[in-house]
């Protein structure tokens, strides 16, 4: 006997089918993994996506109303096709054995489905630890996905490390060429477990959360670290392994500090990188300039092509001028993470990492080894 | 000694080489096409950007002063992303030997040149015939270039064909599948030689053209087109070769003959089409049922994922019923190129093309090809 259901609002279905749809496996050898799964009880629709890296399950009250309960997983890409160009409002869905009649107005739609008991399951369990924490506070944490690493080679430098001590979050990011560093403060103390997020995890929950101004749970387990804010809960398999020691490469002594305006240099690296991108090492050249009114000059050249300079004018310059060679791309991708108006730059000598802090309440910092001329 | 130029406002300089960026050629090896040729004099700057196969012009008035007159050929890419990056503003040049400076506050680029005698000339001469057209007619015939052949088997079907005769100017495009037809009525006569016009060309002028409420003007010589829309102009070499006579391919016994919302068409065949592209020949199935309340059923099956039907009701049905399979691409691209409310179907036998005609002022109709069940 075939389930009887009906949609109520078809628009919500699509705006959360659209979102369960992120972690549905694109390119998969297990045909079961591109679908979604469908749970009806009464009026509640559980919505699961996964790739069995990460999985996305949304619950929706209220939209819908089933003859009794059922579960199906039905094709992802072309059900959400078809329920984003139906009509909006009310839906009809009839599941039979092996397929789903979708019905709106003078609109029928069959399709094959695939057996519910044949999806794997991902019950997401309530041992582990569970916190809650402000969505902004994750958010900026997790952006420091931009400076992992994207090469196989090394596993643990694909994800962000994050360490919970008493009541402070710390979230790192490197690909040994360059480092990124975020604190948050807390109210209370977090009891989290050590653990490395894979970056393209992190670049998907910072869209889930990045509208969100509430807090969001929290919820790790051994191997998985599950994020749920207001009817969606992503999950993602962490990385195994040691994250290496990071301390040991911050510079302690420090030659040459200044403070700069962080939006004009933003703007002066992205016309830079006109140039210096037009090159293999994307490379642009720093020097202060000590004066009355002290100075730095950003600048590239390509041979056969032109070059470009810069200046910025600087505050607060104490120690030794001096001129090295940075990834145009390593600065700006620091600079745009932050949020400060004001950022300092320390600098500790030639073949020393640069650390751009910035000023006011954030409580992270960038490093940035220097590029070694020819 | 160095040309000095002052330009007033960059960010009308920023629009125009957009323009012009279009005609700029992207993969040739040619260096000196992959450059804006600047001609400077006086308080005029004349802009040109061509692959020879499109050449677009565009003059600029009142927004520079230069102290010599002076021509240059620029990095087109590199020279557009500079520009538009700089503070909105003055930007100063310098132009010298083999290279030009670009300055606006602190900010300094240098970039090679390639000298302005050795681009081609693109003379925009004054024989040939010349003609007014309203911008939004003239729009309406070249947006047929969604119906020419991608092919370059025959050459001529891969543009517009341009007929005048009396008052009228008809644009007719085939790729041998289907077939569209634009006809124009104008004021006065237009004495145009007939011409085919190449489709990317009339996709391009369509974009330059869309947004006038004006009249532009058309220059026609043997072997290219030229529209002249306010300071910009656009020419195009035109397809040689003689255009096949269509006027025999076009069906004189209509067997069947209904009217239809050409909205609801469009809305519902895009939904025909989530399951008819996954098809090798994206095809559907139209079949008239004749009741009291006549409609058409569009239904589209793929095995082994599902199937769709959909009902439109239609009205002055008149003739047979029929049952055809049609290419959902080709009804779906057909019906957007008209804008008519309603639109009348005409068809004449199983293996004879469907006409669809636009109802009311517009004098046009598209013709489709069933496809032959196998």
């Amino acid at each position: 006997m075939k389930t009887k259901i009906v949609i109520k609002d078809s628009e919500r279905l699509v705006a959360d089918l659209s979102k369960a749809y992120r972690a549905v496996a694109k390119q998969t050898t297990i045909p079961i993994l591109t679908g979604f799964h469908l749970q009806f009880t009464g009026e509640s629709l559980t919505i699961t996506g996964s790739d069995t890296d990460n999985t996305i399950q949304i619950t929706e009250d209220d939209n819908c109303s089933s003859s009794q309960p059922c579960a199906v997983v039905v094709p992802a890409r072309i059900f959400l096709d078809i329920v984003r160009k139906l009509p909006a409002g009310e839906i009809q869905l009839k599941i039979g054995e092996n397929e789903i009649s979708i019905t709106a107005g003078k609109s029928t739609f069959e399709l094959k489905t695939m057996k519910a008991d044949e999806y794997p399951s991902f019950s997401l369990d309530d041992t582990g630890v569970c916190v809650e924490i402000q969505a902004s506070d994750l958010a900026n944490g997790l952006r420091l996905e931009y400076a992992c690493s994207v090469s196989a080679m090394r596993p643990t430098l694909q994800g962000i490390h994050i360490v919970s001590k008493e009541k402070a979050v710390t979230f790192v990011a490197t690909d040994s060429h360059r480092l990124g560093s975020w604190t948050v403060q807390l109210d209370q103390e977090l009891k989290l477990p050590k653990m490395i997020l894979p970056a393209t995890a992190a670049e998907e929950m910072v869209k889930l959360i990045e509208d969100t101004t509430d807090k969001v749970t929290i919820h790790c387990t051994e191997n998985s670290l599950r994020l749920t804010c207001k009817n969606v809960t992503y999950a993602s398999r962490l990385i195994s392994g040691t994250y290496p020691e990071i301390s040991r490469v911050i510079p302690t002594i420090i030659s040459t500090t200044f403070v700069a305006n962080r939006d004009e240099l933003v703007k002066v690296l992205e016309r830079v990188s006109i140039v210096s991108k037009e090159g293999k090492a994307n490379m642009c050249r720093l020097q202060v300039i000590q004066s009355a009114m002290p100075s730095l000059l950003i600048s590239a050249s390509q041979e056969g092509m032109g070059k470009v300079q810069e200046e910025v004018f600087v505050s607060d310059l104490e120690g030794d001028t001096f001129e090295m060679k940075f990834s145009t791309k390593y600065l700006l991708e620091a600079l745009r993470h932050m949020k400060a108006k004001e950022v300092m730059f320390q600098a500790s000598g030639a073949n020393a990492p640069l650390i751009i802090r910035p000023t006011g309440d954030e409580t992270g910092f960038a490093l940035i080894l220097p590029v070694r001329s020819a």
